[in-house]
């Protein structure tokens, strides 16, 4: 293609809404240009990744057995009510009533419509294992739209399901979308990982994410470098850092504390280790009636060591918090410890709370907590001699780097992730509540197992240049890239030899598959280079009466520190070897 | 591809509610599945097709010139409040609110978003022309969704916009657009004819109509078999069947003609040819003030030959009519005429009628019309004589088939279409209303001539298939059938011989570039031809022990009367020939 049949558009300075370097990046090359909040036009340049993003998908998918269908954007109510989502889903759900007052969703994703779909084409065994799928808009009303494509409302995914007759065929379908994953991802040409992640009320362990490895990640990503441990944080199991407890050595004291309320200060003041300290995180839960009036609450004292944070996805999962918590008000804090917060513990509350000790915390000896009193803290304290031993112990931190592996082959890492895929085992969450069954050999209706699988399509963008910028802009992979190869020529509307040989190469290079632009614009070359380095096109191809001369053209990829000078013949093979076309 | 690996799903018979052709058949062939009135799954066999409409689109505007972007789906209100669309469009328009109850709209077309676009990107002459194109899902919230994909609420639609510096390029833009549809049809392998269509407001000529023939379609179109002149109903132009008013021969007489309230029931009963007589029918104008009061109405007679009926498009271009106008009430009619509708004329009226008459009835001479008094009309009528000239004389009436071509080459024929693409000059209207300026070569702002142009692509399936089906299905063209050609073995799981021939004949096929389905789920022949005869896949191979112990396999084209032996190394040559590849 020649750059005068296509539409560029770069920006010398970023709008300054813009947050984070992919947004800035994708602004200034033109790939998108703001409608609304989290509503973006894709414009012809950033057009061209999301087709190569989508056609490696599409590919992909079809290779692993999964056939495309298309569900349409707007759905109506009815589907959703019979899953309850169209309550529980919340704001994001963007709804709309039609001009005869009939309630319709925009779709965020659509699990009601392929499972009703499901339940109408899929009745036999016979039928089974099915996965379909779609690429499609989605809306998802975000209270803040915010760092462009990343966390837009508009925004396209390619969404998956898979329906089997029981859950070990569901998981073998699960594997089978896993493995489609890992080829789609390596054929971006991204580093990525692909870690475990909560199921929540689903239980079992499949699900994971398929996670872009970028400093700028909103996510953490655990993994073990000397295994194939992964998971992210939330579900990454932390392990109890003392094997075993220690005998007590010193005498419980109340030491003063003035004005000291976090661990860090406590630690600080007392000349002590962080590692000794414990800190004090309270929450409460609600019993209601029918009614749904709150009847009772139970206020829980949790503790983790002083260096480590709560996981409040773990302590979700603790018995007597699954059905849903709450942090305690200060008010109750204060009636059950008689203290306010920064000085709590778990000896001598006012009231008795339910005491949930981290693994680590359950081993310590000789450590330091709150007094429940204003200003005091408590050292030399141990389990069994001072107070009872913990109600629960149970897993409730986040792991941190050098934790031991729970695979026990080594220490934990941490890495940031942008997700921008999920592969998801369903069970019958949703062909339960839809009736979506099918009949098995005996006539037997049986609720079909389902799994789901979404890649976002637009955020992978975003992430893409996330991981992949420098200064000058954005450095594709070749895979991805608006065009693989633009070629510069310098002087094409002067030098009948520079426009012969460029046009030459252009129309070579594409014969040879190559997805190459010429740019004919007759810029001058310094705004020429600038513009391609800020648009991330991998490999530039600069023709000029000089190196015509000696039979050469200079040929750089975006990475590279400077231009190496090939022979005019060689080129194609050259851009070719180093595309992998 | 194998069918094992796709999703096939027929019906023998269509739901009730699919009223046309198409709609049935799109069903029992499994290609769309309803969702909700007028919207639809699109099942993979339909999905196939799009994407092949598509991919000939995508080629073809690219070709033309036209560059991809993607606008969204959901846009803010504030853009349609600038061109006053947001309150004009009516309830077809699918208004929703946000989460912080911000106005948007679903879009059913993109005019606004591009001429925002536009104005920010477009700033020198030097851009110019320009002209960008998208092919996304629309939304209509018809009042009465119906005949499927034809008049559904969700589409596809590829909506194309063109920008140029003044009328002169923006009519070439046109022109270059309608050469692109005519290739784009050509390729769709469907016949169909592009009419000239009325612009409404924004005059001048350019607006042209790609509609698919068929007996089915909503539209007439007219056309001269022995010129290029074609055009729709609306906008054909009908001249005067009488070339110049004969002289009178008849006294006016009042005639009774009790009970006969129309033209062809008074022929009938005076032994009058229909073309004798003269149709009125009572139009009204208000003049409102600044309140929007109506302040004064005008009563309106306007005169058809009784053979004839009423163009209303072109009853609203009548000067003193161009403003709206309705049909008169009842008793509007009585105050003016003194009379119930069925006996009307321009003879004695009670209060005064501006009168319009078509140039056939201004040309009439001993013509009959109603007498004003209930259960009588007057014959030998002559302008002039009994009458006032008409107030005005004017084209009011639609064509039919025999009227001499406004060209003057021929005389007109009439076919139905189903309307599938339009190209239409926009003129400045869009630009103008929202500020869309470039700056010419001295530096002045100057608004943006455009054009519009789409093609409805989910559209294009219904109107295929309304031209090309029989009694057993669908008969898809070549290029945009879900698969080109598909095999069909008796006894692939039974034959060895039938297998390998089959997997061969599907390898070759499709490394010869064939988009071709294997057929493997072993059904019974029957049923096997029945299914793809419904599905409408244009060529068949039978791979069967018996013709293969001959050497031979089986071909037919899907309007074959039968099947062809074709030695089995001929196959692929005859298949790719049969198909254009």
């Amino acid at each position: 293609m020649k750059a005068s049949q296509f539409f560029i558009s770069t920006l010398k300075e970023a709008p300054a809404d813009a947050e984070v370097v992919s947004h800035k990046l994708m602004m200034r090359a033109g790939m998108i240009k703001r409608l609304g909040a989290g509503i973006y036009n894709y414009m012809p340049m950033g057009l061209r990744v999301i087709r190569k993003v989508e056609a490696i998908i599409r590919e992909e998918m079809n290779r692993a057995g999964a056939v495309e269908l298309l569900m349409p954007v707007v759905q109506p109510a009815e589907l959703w009510q019979e899953t309850g989502r169209f309550q529980a889903y919340g704001p994001e759900l963007m709804r709309v009533k039609d001009r005869h007052e009939r309630d319709f969703v925009i779709q965020p994703t659509s699990e009601e419509v392929i499972t009703d779909i499901a339940r109408q084409e899929l009745r036999s065994y016979k039928q089974l294992p099915k996965n379909f799928f779609h690429i499609q808009t989605k809306f998802r009303d975000e209270r803040r739209p915010r760092f462009g494509v990343m966390r837009g409302r508009e925004f396209t995914m390619k969404d998956a399901y898979s329906f089997d007759r029981d859950k070990e065929g569901a998981l073998k379908s699960y594997q089978v979308m896993y493995d489609a994953y890992c080829r789609i991802f390596d054929r971006f040409g991204l580093q990525y990982r692909a870690v475990a992640a909560d199921t929540g009320a689903i239980g079992g362990d499949a699900s994971h994410e398929f996670q872009v490895i970028a400093d700028t990640g909103e996510d953490a990503l655990v993994y073990c470098p000397t295994s194939d441990y992964a998971a992210n944080i939330e579900l990454a199991e932390a392990l109890s850092l003392l094997p075993q407890r220690a005998a007590p050595t010193q005498p419980m004291a109340k030491t003063p504390t003035p004005g000291k309320s976090t661990c860090a200060d406590v630690a600080a003041l007392l000349g002590l280790p962080l590692q000794q300290t414990v800190k004090s995180l309270v929450l409460a839960t609600d019993e209601k009636n029918e009614a749904g009036d709150i009847v009772k609450s139970t206020v829980w004292l949790l503790l983790v060591r002083g260096d480590h944070d709560l996981n409040e996805v773990k302590a979700g999962k603790v018995a007597g918090l699954k059905a849903g918590w709450r942090f305690a008000t200060v008010a109750e804090i204060e009636e059950h410890f008689g203290c306010k917060p920064g000085y709590l513990g778990p000896i001598k509350t006012i009231k008795p709370v339910q005491v949930i000790a981290d693994r680590t915390v359950a081993n310590m000896a000789d450590f330091v907590c709150g007094a429940n009193e204003a200003d005091f803290h408590i050292t030399g304290v141990n389990w069994g001699r001072d107070l009872p031993e913990p109600d629960v112990v149970a897993d409730i931190r986040n792991v941190v780097v050098g934790d031991p592996s729970p695979d026990g082959k080594g220490s934990l890492a941490i890495q940031r992730g942008i997700e921008v895929g999920h592969v998801f085992y369903l069970g019958t969450k949703y062909s339960k509540a839809m009736s979506a069954n099918y009949l098995d050999e005996t006539g037997k209706p049986q609720p079909m197992e389902m799994g789901c699988y979404g890649i976002g399509v637009t955020r992978i963008l975003g992430a893409a240049i996330e991981q992949n910028h420098d200064e000058r802009g954005i450095i594709w992979p070749a895979a991805i890239a608006p065009f693989a190869t633009v070629l510069c020529p310098i002087g094409y509307d002067r030098s009948a030899e520079v426009k012969a040989a460029a046009d030459q190469l252009h129309d070579e290079l594409l014969a040879a598959g190559v997805d190459v632009l010429l740019d004919d614009r007759g810029e001058r070359p310094g705004a020429m280079f600038a513009d391609w380095e800020l648009v991330g096109v991998p490999l530039r191809v600069v023709i000029s009466d000089r190196a015509l001369k000696e039979g050469l053209l200079e040929v750089q990829g975006r990475r590279d520190a400077e231009a190496s000078k090939v022979p005019v013949a060689e080129v194609v093979a050259q851009v070719k070897a180093r595309l992998s076309v």
